[in-house]
Parts: C-alpha cells; sequence; structure tokens
C-alpha cells in the first residue's frame, strides 16, 4: 500500500497491488467510443506483464482495435456488508494481435465464455496508465 | 426474454429484465471521456423509473456532469462455476440535480459507501438507451 489517499479519500492502491489483483482477476470491462458514444462491455481476460488480453468476434471491440483506440479497462470488486471496495484502472491502446503474436500467448489460459459465435480475434491492451483505489 | 440473439450469440435481454436487473443491483460503472481519455469508474446508484442516481464529490464525475456530457453506466454479473454472465447498458446525458430536484430523491436509499469526504452532489443520468446482453 502507498499509504496515499486521492481527492475523495479513497486508498490509492499502489503499482505491485494493482498488478496483483489484474493478475487474479479474469472478468473486467473495456470502455470506449463506439459511434461517438461511450461504451461499456463485460470481458473475460489475461493480464501478463502490462497488457490486457481479450479474444472477440467481430464487433465494437474489434472495430475499436482496428482503429488502435485509446480503451479503458476495469476490474472490481466490492463487499455489501461493509460497503467497502477497490478498483483497477487500465487505459492504452487496443489493437488486434498478429499470427505470430497469438501464438506468443496461446497457452495462457484465456477461453472464451462465449461459445456461440467463436472468438477468433485476439486483441491486446497495452496498459499506458495503472492506477487502483481501495474504499477502506 | 425476448428470445433474440446479437452478432456475438448473446441472448439480448428485454426492457422489462433490464429494469429489474437495474432495480435489484446497486453497484455499477460509470464511463466516460476524462481528459481525451476513457474513464471507469464504479458508483453506488439507485436507479428509478428511466433515471441512474449517483451521488459524488467534486471530480472527474462532477465535471462530466457539469458538461452534460453522454456517458455509458454499466451492471453486470457472473457465475464463475457455469461461465455465464449477463450485462446491462445505460447511455444517457449524466447532469448534477439542483436542490429541488435532490429533495425529489432525498428519500431513496441511496447513501455513498465514501464517507472520508462527503457525496454532496448528486448526479442523474438520464437514459436515452437501455439494452442488455445474456451469456447462457
Amino acid at each position: 500500500m502507498s499509504g496515499a489517499t486521492d481527492h475523495g479519500g479513497l486508498e490509492v492502491l499502489d503499482f505491485a497491488e494493482c498488478e496483483r489483483l489484474l493478475t487474479n482477476e479474469y472478468v473486467g470491462r473495456v470502455a470506449f467510443v463506439d459511434a461517438g458514444e461511450p461504451i461499456i462491455l463485460p470481458v473475460n481476460y489475461v493480464y501478463r506483464d502490462g497488457v490486457v488480453l481479450i479474444r472477440t468476434a467481430e464487433g465494437s471491440k474489434l472495430d475499436a482495435a482496428s482503429m488502435r483506440s485509446v480503451v479503458a479497462f476495469e476490474i472490481d470488486g466490492h463487499d455489501d456488508e461493509y460497503h467497502s471496495g477497490w478498483s483497477v484502472l487500465v487505459v492504452g491502446v487496443m489493437e488486434e494481435l498478429d499470427g505470430d503474436e497469438e501464438r506468443e500467448y496461446e497457452n495462457l489460459p484465456l477461453t472464451p465464455w462465449a461459445k456461440a459465435v467463436p472468438r477468433t480475434h485476439w486483441l491486446r491492451i497495452r496498459a499506458d496508465r495503472i492506477t487502483g483505489r481501495r474504499l477502506p
């Protein structure tokens, strides 16, 4: 813990704690601007070394990746009883992997939960910035 | 249930089901563009009649509201064992309430979880569009 708090009184998580949470979780949300409006979509993902990997079919996520859009990726958790919670935010460019890059990651435990339409495209969010907050 | 599926093979939730989920949940995430970059922030909220209400302190959410930005608001849930999940997305303008409008809502169970800095500003996201998906 860094011990710092932000303007809203939330504890600021240090980078190591953000990476620990990103590594342990496997469902997050990606947000980007689609046709002029913000959109948030849940995804299952794997985090490795500053990179968030997701798999997708055709659609708005792939469109955003083809434009190398800057996106936000978020994970969070909360405890209803204690009204506590935490969140980690990753901001960076989302882009599609090519075949060689996919092979680099193919042994990662990244199986799309949605099976009806194959998720054949691998997308990478390369973190420019990783920040986290906790509400004690 | 509408019985329809989207391009990714996910079941499309009908409006009544989206409203039921929005009414039952109380933690979601709001996404908007802040200083040119997308951001996702977790919030506790109350949903009533096409409106998502949140309370906030000074900061990027209040800034977005003062500009009457179009934002995305999302809730989701997932079942780790069955790799199933659902999400509801609300898109609309976020704006700050004035005193009269606040009084209209003051009996709602909307208590900020964060206590260190008072959340004195009430924000409303007026839904232009509510959509939901489920991964069976």
